[in-house]
């Protein structure tokens, strides 16, 4: 039995529901949405749109501007990419994930962009303030991860998009390590444009992804192709969701993810919160009594803490420690964890860390064997 | 019941050991493969790898060389634009499907190239010289569909491809209508870049595809993001595959797309081919004999056409057809098809077409319905 800890990589086990619902789209709607002038076509679009109705119920965004991607990265790409203009200038935190610094990076080595770093700070007033000094008369977007995914820290998204919106720049935040657990919504939270993952705490299948653009917003098309709309222009076409979709859908992962937001519905998002925070509080005490761990936050705090924990043991290496626990079956993901802004911001550049991410089907018991482990590991 | 004839959009249904395939891979290879420090995810990395091989060993490309994308059209973005210079000449064929057409045109709006478009010709040599006419000093690649996805013409890939090589052109073909059906190969076609759909008739799931690099052939990164590699950098790796995959691959999906490419070579691919194409045969006589129906190729030739026809009934829109065929049970596409190039070629743009496309599981009394049906329609 492996006890599976990295749960902001991918969440697994998938709800027994979700592999249901792919097994069942795999036989009932596995058909071009659509594009096809037959019944199953048509009731295959119609079961995507009802996955896009759940996903703007959950995040305050219109169905029709919800576009399918196939993960997280792919939304941030066209976020940004196709929100940049020559000579913009954009402001990212110094938690991102690559998905966001590679991107910006890339923009500003083509000569389209350049950008700044602010810097994360628990305190929220300094947090904003740390975006609002480097806001200059260029500063297109703010991009912003709602928690890091490495060391759980929670960004005050609702007042760095309050922030964006008096300054009339675009917020586009990454949902992807907070969408299922804590709450986020594009209108409360003053969000242009939302970009989620939709295999990590929303439980659909690896392969899923989506953009969300608020009422009004829009962005250049990223990938061109077909869309089964407008086919004779030698353009995308100019509506949502079709601009943004290029393609065959990903009909199997978008049904599960589907599946995916019925579960948290049903489960109810808190209670999955609550419970993976608590796990992590347990564990964070746990490391702090044993003094061969190093921690490197604060102890996680309800509403301010994704339920994330990074810590490093002795002088290891996050690899060598990480290795130590998967031959005792334990999975912990160790490294960089594609975050190096974010180990750069808490200075464990030199080793990486070893990231504890339970799932909402992790256990007290299976923490406590973790504990326990790393008490006697040498 | 169903009878199912829109293979050329997705293959239905999937063999049992496609869909069998999926639920192992969901319950045990569900994790992000080789990042996490962890007995599953190497097992996952190294069963993700096992489909590279397959894939390989098929298009005879070097497994390292494959990158999985969500479907054919991501890989087709990837390929032209991450090849395109300022100020290059592409060469595409009059019939692309709007995943190269809109691409292309997308670049000459942008200012990056201009493009061309050389006529398909059922004689070998002409088809080949309409391309050759069109090459200037500028001209840096040359895209071309293995077959087209409304017609089912072959394109003669293996000369047109020595052609490219002969004048140093890149040669970029998309075998979505082919693979799994027809032999390809990037050695013996001469071809750099090999563009796919695996949810076609290579019986993958949907949101899998591949691009796949002929040795020493790069293109510059598309999407940009975390690979679990180099990184500290702030650049994607220069390497295969992780270059082009940024962010969390479909692990389903793309283990799906291995079992059917097993299927495939269990069954064995001619014999796939040879019973589509019969069925296509059958099809196509029976249209000629039916004075209501209007077709616009010549007869199915083995070895020369994919397993697709095309047709009007009277004065019929396509959708009307489609339409009507849909009431009695029967599911083709109508339309476009995403490509309009191909619609001009063949004088088709004020109706669109109606296109049957069988698989492999489509038997010849199916295909007796339909045109029983149609013999029967008003």
């Amino acid at each position: 039995m492996m006890i599976y800890l990295d749960g902001s990589a991918t969440s697994y086990p998938k709800p027994a529901s979700v592999s249901a619902s792919a097994s069942d789209a795999i036989r009932n709607f596995g058909f071009n949405s659509g594009r096809g002038g037959y019944q199953a076509s048509l009731r295959a679009a119609e079961k995507i749109y009802s996955v896009r109705e759940k996903i703007g119920a959950m995040f305050g965004i219109s169905p029709q501007n919800v576009a399918f991607t196939k993960n997280c990265t792919e939304a941030l790409n066209i976020a940004i990419r196709g929100s940049a203009r020559k000579g913009c200038h954009i402001i990212i935190s110094s938690l991102e994930h690559n998905s966001v610094f590679r991107t910006v990076h890339r923009l500003s080595e083509q000569g389209i962009a350049d950008y700044d770093i602010a810097a994360f700070d628990y305190n929220n007033d300094s947090c904003i303030k740390n975006f609002e000094a480097l806001i200059n008369r260029r500063t297109s977007m703010i991009v912003c991860t709602a928690a890091s995914n490495v060391f759980g820290a929670v960004f005050p998204i609702a007042q760095i998009g309050a922030l964006a919106k008096r300054r009339g720049i675009r917020f586009i935040v990454d949902a992807a390590q907070t969408a299922g657990v804590m709450p986020i919504n594009s209108k409360k939270d003053n969000i242009d444009i939302l970009c989620c993952a939709g295999h990590k705490s929303l439980m659909g299948l690896m392969g899923t992804g989506f953009i969300a653009l608020a009422d009004g917003e829009t962005v250049n098309p990223f990938m061109f192709g077909g869309t089964g709309s407008s086919s004779l222009s030698p353009q995308m076409p100019d509506f949502m969701p079709d601009m943004l979709e290029a393609g065959t859908l990903n009909n199997i992962g978008i049904i599960s993810l589907g599946a995916g937001i019925d579960y948290i519905n049903t489960k109810g998002m808190n209670n999955i919160y609550s419970h993976e925070l608590s796990l992590c509080a347990n564990v964070y005490s746990a490391l702090e009594a044993n003094k061969n761990c190093i921690l490197y936050t604060p102890a996680p705090v309800y509403g301010q803490t994704a339920p994330i924990v990074s810590f490093n043991f002795r002088d290891y290496s996050s690899e060598k420690t990480a290795s130590l626990l998967s031959k005792r079956g334990i999975a912990v993901r160790a490294g960089y964890h594609c975050a190096p802004l974010a180990h750069k911001h808490f200075k464990t550049l030199d080793t990486g860390t070893v990231r504890i991410s339970p799932t909402a089907f992790t256990t007290k018991k299976e923490c406590e064997f973790l504990l326990n482990t790393l008490k006697k590991l040498k």
